[in-house]
């Protein structure tokens, strides 16, 4: 069987073992779309205004649902109202990053509940495996998936080495919960040792730093284009953010939706021709 | 100049160029206490409760404030009152991960704005410089420290070698606004280089996984005494959790307050041993 990444997402939804993987890949083939939108403002009705605009062109929403100043509850109503009427996942980025106790508290309780309406959220494998453990004993119950940090696109990031090798192992013992990874670039095999079966392994890489009009930022986050990680890089979703609805609180509905546009065929054309190259 | 930690917390404090970490070396030194009590609690009746309990006891109280499910804005008042009625400062436990950009939103915004009212905050180096750029936008105008993370104490952790000297090189580079370290021991001229001027260094470091009666948990956290901490690993700050006010949800007022005095004493008694060492 060809590497995950030469396969189509139909393809690889029938076989996932992990009910919100199987859901995104599935989501992604019907909307032709492996566009991920990062909505990273401080307003819930700008918050939601975007999500309404992007929505149609979306397999997922990536939130920081903390950085929202007028949080209430019903944000996560109009939230899931707005996954269910344009058809796309919701991805909270919380990068967990502390011990299995802790975080099952984090994921499950506080005014967030972010187990309650995430279907994917993040962690970090700083902390050890205890961290799995911990999102898993909430999570997994709820038909949730979590995705591994195992490198970060800012500079002098320190997922370099034997730590992305790590990560990768992590999650290879725990492919029931950890459906992927934030990477550049594909992990298939990456610290594998000879007795591992990584022949069924199919890990979701989404690529955070994607742009097409601009390098980078002043606090060193670096952009790369969507024909970069999903052709050469194979990775399976491109996440965008300000590349598609702007600095500006005054929002354009009309050019967000041409971005989203935009980057959803960059995106699906450059997966289009990566699964043609398969034998 | 002998290493910092065979100085006494008030020599430290004179010399320390930030304001949080020179606030907290006078407090520890005025309440001859270095325990800090880490308050995982999801009620805020029992959380707040717990610090007017312990609060005579501790130079610090370390939050996790997302994991309080009725948390609203009175959690914060009460909080900053405490403060001041017990004397003791407050270091949210966020464990920022992220970068620059969108880290400075979750310190400064959201529901919690936790620059507002936390002396102290934590984050880990794993995203590199710009996690530290971000926070200190924020926080050094406010007079707040930052804690990196050079270690963790949970199993398998992946905070080693190169991860741990990349870490404390981070720090170097910005002694206004990182004071010390999540650590199992001192810190004190790790990754140097030639160039580097270390004399003047004092990291402050905070060593979390403590208890005097148990090895562990079901999760992979692992425990220390306070002697091992702060006379063996020269570290500065013991952080206790349940050990102290264990698991109950029936607060039993007298027995916490004899496991944080008995915390206390263990601690400050090590710490006079091991400043009696001075040359």
């Amino acid at each position: 069987m060809s590497s995950p990444h030469l396969q189509t997402y139909e393809q690889r939804a029938k076989k996932h073992g992990n009910p919100a993987a199987r859901k995104l890949l599935e989501t992604m083939e019907r909307k032709k779309t492996n566009l991920s939108v990062s909505v990273d403002v401080t307003k819930k009705k700008d918050f939601l205004a975007i999500i309404d605009v992007v929505g149609p062109f979306v397999c997922l929403i990536k939130t920081h649902i903390d950085i929202i100043e007028d949080f209430d509850q019903t944000v996560i109503e109009h939230l899931q109202e707005l996954s269910v009427k344009h058809d796309f996942l919701i991805f909270e980025d919380r990068k967990f990053a502390d011990i299995g106790n802790t975080v099952a508290l984090q994921y499950s309780s506080g005014v967030y509940k972010i187990s309650s309406w995430a279907h994917l959220t993040n962690a970090h494998a700083v902390p050890g495996p205890s961290i799995i453990t911990g999102l898993s004993s909430i999570g997994l119950p709820l038909g949730r998936g979590l995705i591994l940090l195992s490198e970060m696109s800012s500079k002098g990031a320190l997922t370099t080495g034997s730590y992305t090798e790590d990560a990768v192992r992590m999650a290879r013992s725990r492919r029931d919960f950890v459906v992927g990874f934030i990477a550049q670039k594909r992990m298939d095999g990456i610290g594998a040792i000879e007795a591992d079966d990584v022949t069924e392994e199919d890990f979701l890489v989404l690529a955070p730093g994607v742009g097409l009009d601009s390098k980078g930022d002043a606090m060193g986050q670096q952009y790369r284009t969507p024909r970069e990680v999903v052709l050469e890089s194979g990775c399976d979703v491109i996440i965008v953010g300000r590349g598609i609805y702007g600095k500006s609180d005054q929002l354009d509905v009309e050019n967000v939706r041409k971005q989203a546009e935009r980057y959803r065929q960059e995106g699906w054309s450059a997966y289009l021709e990566r699964v043609s190259l398969s034998p």
